[in-house]
């Protein structure tokens, strides 16, 4: 298979163009954003939003409109959760320290994390960022297995470090993945008569040889295993068995990113990778772990953490402070508490379920994918019925964002709807949100 | 001038180690520490402290123990200072969320910011780590230069990402940094007879043709202004411009790392680099930002990040988000309405002159140097008055602890005590620090 082409950001379908004709209030505001943060800032939306508040799966614009979140996975329990409120304000109040000083809330939180997690002699490290994690990750299994290879999916998303961009091809708008990274193609997967185990299989070797080509051994084949920027692929569990089974042949381990399949999402597990019944040496942990405070990391095996504490020392100021564990310790309770995770796996059946009854109505809904509450709604022209439809998507979203309700598009054509909801979003919700849907696209359409 | 050794990380000296005899309840604590966070972890002292409350420059331990902290410089304002308690409070209450939606709150503070820096037609990227900042800004004196080399001082620490660490020589514990890294040395500044500015210019002068005779032109010189990790060099103001001006002509940017002198600690100015009259192309900003709540960032003229905008997407979840700024406005706010940056000047001058006072009384006191509420006392060993004698630094520094006084260590030998306690430090706090330093000096000397 040919190397993938660059690949547009995703964003830019739903996204603020220059040029985009805004309210008066909306044009202030994003002309004082120019000149304060400039050119790497994006906006959602074509009238890009001022939220001013949030509770549970709802947010708030200026205008006091209200709006169905469909789309944040950070504040996982919903938004502004007291739990998370009280106990970061509570520890805020009390102690906000780093972690040389003795801390037993920071091993109580562990103990249970490692006990959640198949990682052989596992051992947390706590960072303040996904993205940290993930590059700390990567120098982790490149020093342990004394190789650079990295096999990634081809859209990922890691994060934003500059290591961690080379493994990111969703972020790239201009060139190529670096020589000791090659990627995986998912799209395939589209097809209904594909075997996924053996395509992946077949992916990985072909990575294996193009990066043995290349002179690179691999270190690690690092995934979220739900493809969330690839455009969500969850099914049949347990497809991606036989490619880690030959990444670890060619001495390769394996990095499970869960910042975004992570802590209940996708229904059926705790962790994304156990739906596929891996055993990762590495695990990543980011955006919902804090519900919003910034809180991340990672577990390891210890031989590995060992490895790396005898060449650099490693330390995270803000990593694991005295307010992110409370907020990391109330998440975990209350995803617990409120049963999110069969939540969940409830309401994303529910609602994959409504979503793939609507295919038959408009043909343009070529796929629904998905596991729990991360679904993914690939749009075709109307025409082929296979080939994807970014404008559509485009519109699609902006006009939902009319209507009061918030999603985001993912994959490389930018062509799937990412739906991706609080975890207490419940039938109710997912009812409003068809409802919406169904008048948007009735009038899409009908044009 | 030869590559320096690879250093021994300067905290080893008063941290604890395996083997160290513990009090039962602390070894319980320090064995669920092992088991759960594991080799990468490192604890202040060899008695390490459990802390469960912090107040203004208190922190107190799970016996009820009073600690002086002259040592956290995160918590700039003073542990658990309640403007920053409330701010933050009220806003994970009302709405945290990232900046992909229009939030004039930010664009407040970034206003604020921007009027403070001198750099030219500046914008502002908000990230969640100094260590993501300064990985940022290295990326984009690479592109912005199409250059690759950097210069750093020789026991510099900028971070904790693969990339940051690599310009991060105190990181190291073996091996050297990459081809396209060089140092320079600022202990020669310790002999008073050193010309600090042509020792700078002339060490840079080095520093340039080192890495051009490896294949690299110099994209950065990449410094925070008062040497941190290097042992606190501060003066004269302006020994750094000829140096600048080397790096300048030779094609590169000046990238300057506040996190440790930013935002008032250095008393003379809101900035470090400030005191040294440099107009910096990069800023970045991190521990201090929120006192303890994960915010940083950098400012970079807008062509760069119009530059970075074109190749690659940049989004940083929690960078700037609704309650990082709530924190960091709280901040700014705070520091002026106390006046905090004309204390860490006041304090700091008679904080300093009360221990060169002492340097006569106690010759192994080889030098006190400093700016503001950032000090270092250079301890020597007592037959030679001039060999750094970090044996007897850490003695000092864990018999302060007993004390109830914490501080820190720093410097290529981990013999500089680094005093840099939150700046609502005031001359009371000085006497006390100092009396207790007498204290323990005449004890360990006279043995």
């Amino acid at each position: 298979m040919d190397k993938p082409a660059a690949i547009k950001p995703i964003l830019e379908q739903n996204a603020f163009q220059p040029g985009d004709r805004l309210e008066p209030a909306t044009a202030r505001l994003v002309e004082k954003r120019l000149a304060t943060l400039g050119p790497t800032t994006m906006l959602f939306y074509r009238q890009p939003l001022e939220i001013v508040r949030g509770e549970g799966v709802w947010l708030f614009d200026s205008q006091g409109r209200r709006y169905l979140d469909a789309y944040n996975n950070v504040q996982v329990l919903g938004h502004c959760h007291p739990a998370v409120v009280e106990a970061v304000s509570r520890q805020l109040g009390q102690l906000n320290i780093h972690t040389r000083y003795l801390d037993d809330a920071i091993h109580h939180y562990a103990e249970q994390l490692l006990a959640s997690l198949p990682v052989a002699d596992g051992r947390l490290v706590l960072t303040c960022t996904g993205s940290e994690a993930n590059d700390l990750a990567l120098r982790l299994a490149r020093q342990w297995t004394g190789r650079q290879g990295v096999i990634v999916s081809a859209a990922a998303y890691h994060g934003n470090t500059e290591r961690v961009t080379e493994v990111s091809p969703s972020s790239y708008k201009t060139g190529q993945p670096p020589p000791w990274v090659e990627t995986i193609s998912l799209e395939p997967l589209n097809d209904p008569h594909t075997d996924a185990r053996q395509w992946l299989q077949q992916e990985t070797q072909r990575a294996l040889c193009a990066l043995a080509r290349r002179g690179y051994d691999c270190a690690a084949l690092l995934i979220d295993s739900i493809f969330s920027s690839d455009g969500i692929y969850a099914d049949p569990p347990g497809f991606l068995q036989p490619a880690v089974e030959l990444v670890r042949a060619a001495g390769g381990v394996l990095i499970a990113d869960e910042v975004q399949p992570g802590f209940g999402r996708t229904g059926e597990a705790l962790w994304g990778f156990v739906r596929h019944d891996l055993q990762p040496e590495i695990v990543t942990f980011g955006k919902p772990m804090g519900n919003g405070f910034p809180v991340a990391g990672l577990v390891a095996q210890q031989p590995m953490l060992a490895r790396l504490a005898q060449q650099q020392g490693y330390f995270n100021t803000f990593g694991g402070s005295s307010a992110a564990i409370a907020a990391a310790q109330a998440v975990w309770d209350t995803l617990e508490k409120e049963q999110l995770q069969r939540n969940a796996a409830r309401t994303g059946a529910y609602f994959k379920q409504q979503l793939q009854q609507r295919q038959q109505r408009w043909p343009v809904i070529s796929q629904v994918r998905g596991s729990g509450l991360f679904i993914g709604v690939d749009l075709s022209r109307a025409d082929t019925q296979t080939e994807p439809d970014p404008q559509l998507t485009g519109r699609l979203i902006n006009a939902l964002r009319e209507q009061g309700v918030l999603i985001g598009a993912a994959g490389r054509h930018g062509a799937t709807l990412k739906i991706r909801p609080p975890l207490c979003f419940n039938q109710q919700h997912a009812d409003l949100f068809l409802s919406h849907f169904d008048t948007v696209m009735s009038e899409l359409l009908a044009g």
